[in-house]
């Protein structure tokens, strides 16, 4: 088809593959834009907690963010471990059902699949949603842009993986770069001036505050940050995406994101603090986020101004293709395991997991679709997610150095089950804090796609079980089959039908049902002067017909009770049911005719047995000139 | 399926035909409604163009009225005629079509089929907007009161002829008892008052009008009242659906609707005139119809009052059920000719043709949801349907008798040719006076539908051609199939299917596809195991095993290629297919294999010649426990 070679590329051969690898600076855009575009709302998320407490609440930012950030070195030296010790793709799934079983790997995989499908949502819709409040007038058009975006991301991750890495990193390096260049010229400022730098346009003033700072509101504040780190998972999730040496390079590229995230979240943190930028109402009129704030104090509103904003926003957008990196893969582990339909597991055309690719589309289209584009209400869904997934892999670790045991293992150990006590610290914040908000959706969520998950293995299971065949094959069955071939009347397709019936057995029987008024005795001596006559002259087998009368008109049910009748009668015998199907040249064609052929299979499957063999017999019809 | 037994009652046996037939009491309702319900709203048509003309325009009410009686008249006795001359339901179609040949009879079809389905549209909205009107809180609600009275027509028409005769006896009856009780005390009245009787309740005044009397306005005028007319044509459709001696029964029953018929529009017309009734604007505030206006008149608000008024909008929405018993026999008709899908010719479980009642469901459904239940616009395009069926019907009559010859057929040829006039006359009047309202779309919309059945025809004739067999059966073709069986790997599913080629022939190819990288040589050599080793032992045929490679990750690609290389090496034999279908226990869990069969017979198919049979082996998985 070439409209598919247009839009997806030529087919790639499997043999292809190793083209088709990234390296870090197609990594980094691949499966970086999830992580380095949450620094975008990371911050904020965890400033608006603080807005009650006014000016006080810029005090509490700069140790706030330095415990997500050991938080996320933590969790960078255990990812690096698990790159090293599963080189073909160890994410948590893996992770988790190779140390700690089957049930904790799927319930880190369900946790993720449901992060990598609202990250989807999510980031579309911030993506469109603070375009949309730079010009007003697209306002209308919200959920229209959200599902452009959603299918130019499918469409380029259908293309292949590589060229999803060309496409996406031109925006994903000027957000860094521009990000950089603000932050550095922040600093220098703050340094200059003493630690109290000149805005060139100053913040709104933060109010003096109304309450003081108690631990539950700095708890929920690190809450909110914490979803500044989701998407840290997904390197290690795809090192087989990489070339060789694959974790060398997934190694330099996760350094390279959490490296680039913490520079930018401290940045963040620490000239808020100076230029006293704190969170503004989402919901008031002059709405200006954290990242517009900070770029205008720092730089003034000109081009460099326009271009760092116009670079978050795509980048937020773009935050999606993260999860299209990493869905597919996990639920291609996951369907190579039997949990889910093994269509997940196949590679299409261009080498990609096309359904992973749709599903993800889908589930995520359908989000956007029933929340309109807005889906701020999913934000508290997030991270526990991500961080029940980061809990369950380095708690596997733990266990994988356990069993490696040795000198070197003991202190890589240590380094895990330290990730693993803080990550799960921080779930049980996140829950606590995010529980009537929505988190408690995802825990409903969670054991409804683990009972899919068994009951999709247990399908798998029983048929394996069904058709697995140890034994030699089985040569007494080979009495040739009865033959039975419903006509119409006489004409070539009953011709056709009945001359390959002949091809295969010594017992046919013609069978016609007579619906109405017809004259049976009419067809009864055409077949004795037009079929047996020839016939009786050769070494052919002699074909019966047996005339059924319907007196209610139907056609299926009189011919399925003959053959359950033969069907008791030859209680060993196949019984193979000849349909002449009318093949049109047009498909509107069919509906001149009655499919009955159609509908007689799918009967006989309905009611039938192994012993019930349907044979199509086409008949093509040539076009009309 | 005993939830079709119970909406649509138990099915009925093709020698129970007889029963299900009607007399005239059941026969006026079910082929009268529309000719008896139009009494509603043809007088007001007319009236409502002579509204210019103020008190003025009330005495040309009369005179049109009885022209319009007098085409009612002549189309009776023609009509009446046609039913003795085709007792087997003799319609514009069969009329025009055995007299003036096929093309004018597809014309009149074409014609009756279009009016057929205006008259469901029309006559629910109708209904449901006077409805509506009277309950002005059901407003929001038009749409789905029309859907909800379609259903209920198509649901009762498709238990059977005799039950919607049975449904719709009474309001028929009382709708008709109700109008002739008022119009006899309406009469009375003004014979005691020496023509001016007085109102119960005054009707509004008129105006004294802005215009004289224009012979453009009267021929509107008349044309707009001829609509009163339509629905004639039914009793001469359904002649087969009455009970023995059937012509007797279609006779009085059109009598029986002509006569009613005939009173009400001559009583309404006098009436308005006495009372000094007009139409009223639609679209102003406190509009009330003709009938509404002539009811109160004479009779006062009373409960008399709401009976009728509630008759009349219960006759509206049902007269629907005209096209109902008229468009399936119609559509059976056409469709016996092969001018339409064969489908509409067959008889279903309550030995209705229920292709035909389902399609007018779903073509009147649409337009109805097209016009969101106001169907007003339609009404210009009503009517010239009607008069073209009546003017070919008349005219076929009259070489009908022509051919027929004889004493008797003198005069009979005169009644038909007077009405072909007349109805030809009125036909020309109408497309005039309505041309620009609409009556055009209906002049574009006939040819689209003859050019539909030529070529419905055409494809029948085609196939026809194709099929038929008229030399003996042809021995030559004798020889075994080659049977190709397609394999996964070696289990029962492969070993049920090689088994049943065994039977089949001794040429039996297993051919494996190999996706990726998976171990050719372990297939190879379980094959000369369990396979070769235990059939070299027998008197079996010893099948081939083949392996294909493809690099690109297509499994039909390359089977179909290799089918293709065997038809050309084997140029005369038939290649037999073997697919191995599994059959689930519940349709979910197709959703769990790749459905490689069906694309595999439909590729077969679409590429195929008549050489390639497809050949199905089920393999049942047991139901999980």
């Amino acid at each position: 088809m070439p409209i598919l070679d247009y839009l997806l590329g030529k087919r790639l051969a499997s043999s292809e593959e190793e083209g088709q690898k990234i390296g870090v600076w197609a990594g980094v855009p691949i499966l970086g834009l999830d992580g380095l575009s949450s620094s975008a709302y990371g911050p904020e998320a965890a400033l608006s907690v603080l807005l009650p407490l006014g000016v006080l609440g810029l005090t509490y930012m700069v140790p706030i963010t330095l415990i997500i950030l050991a938080l996320l070195t933590i969790l960078y030296f255990s990812y690096r471990q698990t790159i090293a010790a599963y080189p073909t793709g160890g994410g948590s799934y893996t992770v988790a059902k190779e140390n700690l079983g089957v049930g904790a790997g799927l319930l880190a995989a369900a946790a993720l699949m449901l992060d990598f499908i609202l990250n989807v949502a999510v980031g579309i819709s911030a993506g469109i949603g603070a375009l949309v409040s730079a010009i007003p007038s697209l306002h209308s058009y919200t959920l229209t842009l959200c599902l452009v975006v959603l299918g130019v991301i499918t469409l380029v991750n259908l293309r292949g993986t590589r060229e999803s890495g060309t496409v996406f990193g031109l925006p994903t390096y000027l957000f860094v770069g521009s990000l950089l260049v603000a932050l550095t010229i922040g600093i220098i400022n703050m340094l200059l001036h003493a630690g109290h730098p000149v805005p060139v346009v100053a913040p709104p003033a933060l109010s003096q505050g109304v309450g003081a700072a108690s631990a539950w509101l700095l708890m929920r504040s690190f809450a909110s940050g914490c979803t500044a780190m989701t998407g840290v998972e997904a390197v290690s999730n795809g090192v087989n995406a990489f070339a060789q040496p694959a974790v060398r390079n997934a190694e330099r590229t996760l350094t390279a994101i959490v490296v680039i995230l913490a520079v930018l979240l401290l940045g963040i943190a620490f000239l808020s603090h100076a230029y006293g930028i704190g969170a503004m109402d989402q919901e008031k009129a002059g709405y200006q986020s954290v990242i517009s704030q900070l770029v205008a104090a720092v730089a003034g509103r000109g081009l460099f101004y326009y271009i760092t904003i116009g670079s978050v926003l795509v980048v937020l957008s773009l935050s999606a293709n993260t999860s299209y990196a990493g869905f597919p893969r996990l639920c291609r582990l996951i369907a190579q395991d039997s949990y889910l339909p093994h269509a997940f597991a196949s590679q299409g055309r261009r080498l990609v997991y096309t359904v992973g690719i749709l599903f993800l589309t889908l589930l995520s289209g359908l989000l956007l679709i029933i929340f309109g584009g807005i889906t701020d209400r999913l934000i508290p869904l997030f991270a526990v997610g991500a961080f029940g997934a980061f809990t369950l892999s380095q708690a596997g670790m733990v266990m994988h150095w356990r069993r490696v045991g040795g000198a070197k293992s003991a202190p890589a150990m240590l380094v895990n089950a330290v990730g693993a006590t803080a990550t799960a610290l921080a779930l049980a914040v996140i829950l606590v804090a995010k529980f009537v908000d929505g988190a408690w959706i995802t825990i409903l969520l969670i054991p409804l796609m683990l009972l899919l998950f068994i009951r999709v293995k247990r399908h798998y299971t029983d048929v394996s079980r069904q058709i697995t065949c140890s034994r030699p094959f089985d040569v007494s069955h080979n009495e040739p089959p009865l033959v039975i071939v419903p006509i119409k009347g006489w004409d070539m397709i009953s011709e056709r039908a009945l001359q390959f019936a002949l091809q295969l057995s010594p017992d046919v029987i013609a069978v016609h049902v007579c619906l109405g008024a017809e004259d049976n005795h009419a067809l009864r001596t055409e077949w004795e002067e037009k079929v047996e006559g020839p016939i009786k002259g050769t070494s052919l087998p002699l074909p019966r017909l047996m005339i059924i009368n319907s007196p209610y008109r139907q056609l299926l049910k009189p011919l399925l009770s003959y053959i359950e009748q033969l069907k008791r009668e030859y209680t060993t015998r196949t019984i193979a049911v000849v349909v002449p199907d009318l093949v049109e040249a047009h498909w509107y064609e069919y509906l001149l005719h009655n499919q009955r052929a159609a509908w007689l299979k799918a009967d006989l499957f309905l009611h039938g047995e192994q012993r019930v063999v349907v044979i199509n017999v086409p008949w093509y019809l040539e076009e009309h000139g």
